[in-house]
């Protein structure tokens, strides 16, 4: 990044003034999703499942939070497009080798039977908390952003805890 | 991780004493801040245009969320310097091989005509969103950290919306 | 991911009702915790401090931010298993290699002494905040979540700003 590149990003000014704070009363609302996967690496587009609850949840402004409570899962946002997704499947599959003698999966080292390190790995680099705005009770959510959830490890159930709040 | 490393983590004792809990009202302020790129990857320091949000919000201590609206940006923290951010642009540049075959980039798959799975891979692994706290009406920031917004396929006109919350 | 995946996906009915949204006061409770790494790369278990700050700030559900203040260092849930946090360092080792050549670490472009811009990537990738749900006066996590500070720039005093907010 050269003083170059950084004189050329011109700064446009903003078409939306700043809104005044709010300073309604503040709101909270905690929901637990579940869903049972079938396969072992899984993308799921929980986008309408997140705006559902945003939308129950009776907060206008604010932040709404999704954790997987699984390590070897993840949320995360991306163009919901067959061809990405097979190229975000692939691409995740060669970053983390399935078998790279792992120590996680080598009984001398480890009791866990399902011998998913790699599954493991691929949660702990994209991750398993995500926090997103809330804008006019809804998700805020460029035009190609879908949320996604990853299964890296099933077929399993798997639970995202949902936290709404705001005011 | 042995058992050995562990204990030879010290823990120190902290040298601020806990503060009690804030019971103020509680304040939002939602701004959107937009960019003009120049270059296909291009980084960004956003931290003082993010300080001034956080200034203007009234908001002394709390959080600030900052969300791209775009799939193939991303937004994160590391120093600002030239030579680490050269390091940056090649470390992704080799992480994710932009002509690999991808789908999405094949018109027999995909109707996608920009021909970018690796600005899309590289946006879902640094993530487009970041959370940060707000102490004492600026941003938390360490002497070394930076905001960058990092754009993948520019040159293009980005928006980042910013959420400043707390009391 | 195709149409059939998709609709192999069956949504469970949730065993726990949505609760109604809290109206309670906000509150908002910061401390910053220290810790002395002891060697380049080291993994430490935090989750016992972070939920020991998250009793004592009174908050009963909300959220819990965890922002390292250095650029070197990372913070993020896995399991916390000897055998797999072997596999995490030997992962980022190699995901990030040493000596690559990082202008970082070239007197011709950085006074950087520290040679360290793999520590910046791993950093990068890694992030250094982590926001996670606060349930029932702790930190909400799944039967093998823990949370894990990363040290990739080591020794040092590090700090972690924690920020536990809600009602």
């Amino acid at each position: 990044m050269s003083i170059r590149q950084t004189k050329l990003v011109e700064e446009l000014i903003p078409e939306s003034r700043p809104e005044p704070a709010a300073q309604d009363g503040f709101k909270m609302f905690n929901r637990i999703v579940d869903w049972i996967t079938s396969e072992r690496m899984q993308l799921i587009n929980i986008t309408d499942r997140i705006n559902e609850i945003v939308r129950k949840s009776g907060v206008r402004d604010g932040l709404v939070h999704l954790q997987s409570l699984h390590t070897t899962t993840a949320v995360f946002i991306n163009e919901w497009q067959d061809a990405l997704l097979h190229d975000v499947r692939s691409f995740l599959d060669e970053l983390v080798i399935r078998d790279n003698g792992w120590r996680h999966n080598d009984p001398q080292y480890s009791d866990c039977e399902r011998k998913n390190a790699d599954s493991h790995l691929r949660g702990m680099l994209m991750g398993q908390s995500l926090c997103l705005q809330v804008r006019n009770s809804a998700v805020l959510l460029g035009t190609w952003q879908s949320i996604i959830l990853a299964e890296f490890d099933g077929p399993r159930s798997r639970s995202v805890s949902v936290q709404v709040s705001g005011v």
